[in-house]
């Protein structure tokens, strides 16, 4: 008899948090909210410190949020992008948020995808990636990024995904650093 | 309000289907579990063509299975390699497979990597992967590997991954393009 089941779930408070229908107009918008994610995520020992969430492109609603699960729920694989995109993916009812019957999607993440969260960005189907702490701030408090290239972001902008970095560097950096001076866990550092 | 949960989950025939308590002793042995099991998931429609499951290494002890679930689910993350990474984490009770406390783990799936589950090998634990089809093989079949460079493979070994490829290719492949001759979906291609 094997394991036949995993739950992803988010913290509880993250629904309480989030303002799901609040206008994001701006990139710097919506970085703060998922920095805020990542913050009060550190701050009520739910997770690593990232956030993450997908909007539609255009109109700037907010489909779905993640956070980062790691530790806390025994499974790699729960970076906060991966969460969100779980999330994004089963709200709209498509395994591709870039089904021909849907409005655009957008990734907006605290810190620069890793190589696992890279991938998934391209089989998720959004077409702009938003991201605020760089792989080099991440790494500065020991998370490593994986088997990330030049030419893996020039291979995703190829497949037609618009990359846009370091939105609110700083702010995101600051949680990454934070983490660290309370103690957290770098895992797989 | 917005979405708070997502479950992942085996198909029901698979914890039947699987032999759990039965040695498997060689590389053939155990990449013949994950082909029958990629085949099972075709020809049940359960999934993609893809099957795989981590082993302890040195005692060749069964683990968790994954069979591929992504427009089942609607959840492009969930590669086979993904579902059986969720459930051996969650079985062992950690976030890495690779734990001191733990035996020496290892992934044995039906077709390469991709440039995903690379990542998530290196987050896994894992210490060795075995592969069945290459990715020139899925390719042509349709199926992308995203991102993925020699460099790619190099920086997993250089992280202490053993790679193993073209394990029962022949075998491997088949089940593919029988999927693709049912007129199987290939997302993403």
């Amino acid at each position: 008899m094997g394991q036949t089941e995993v739950r992803v779930t988010l913290p509880d408070w993250v629904d309480r948090f989030v303002e799901w229908d609040c206008p994001y107009p701006s990139d710097e918008d919506r970085m703060r909210l998922v920095i805020a994610l990542a913050r009060e995520n550190v701050e009520r020992g739910t997770g690593g410190p990232f956030g993450a969430a997908v909007f539609e492109r255009d109109s700037h609603r907010l489909v779905a949020v993640g956070v980062n699960r790691v530790i806390e729920s025994n499974n790699s694989m729960l970076h906060a992008e991966m969460v969100a995109f779980m999330l994004a993916q089963q709200r709209v009812g498509s395994y591709t948020l870039g089904a021909a019957e849907l409005p655009t999607h957008e990734l907006v993440t605290s810190s620069e995808p890793c190589a696992m969260c890279l991938g998934a960005v391209l089989w998720s189907g959004v077409r702009r990636v938003v991201s605020g702490a760089t792989w080099e701030d991440a790494r500065k408090v020991g998370f490593e990024e994986g088997p990330v290239f030049p030419e893996s972001f020039r291979f995703l902008e190829e497949h037609g995904v618009t990359l846009v970095r370091g939105v609110l560097r700083d702010e995101a950096a600051e949680v990454l650093r934070d983490y660290l001076r309370r103690g957290g866990t770098v895992y797989n550092g």
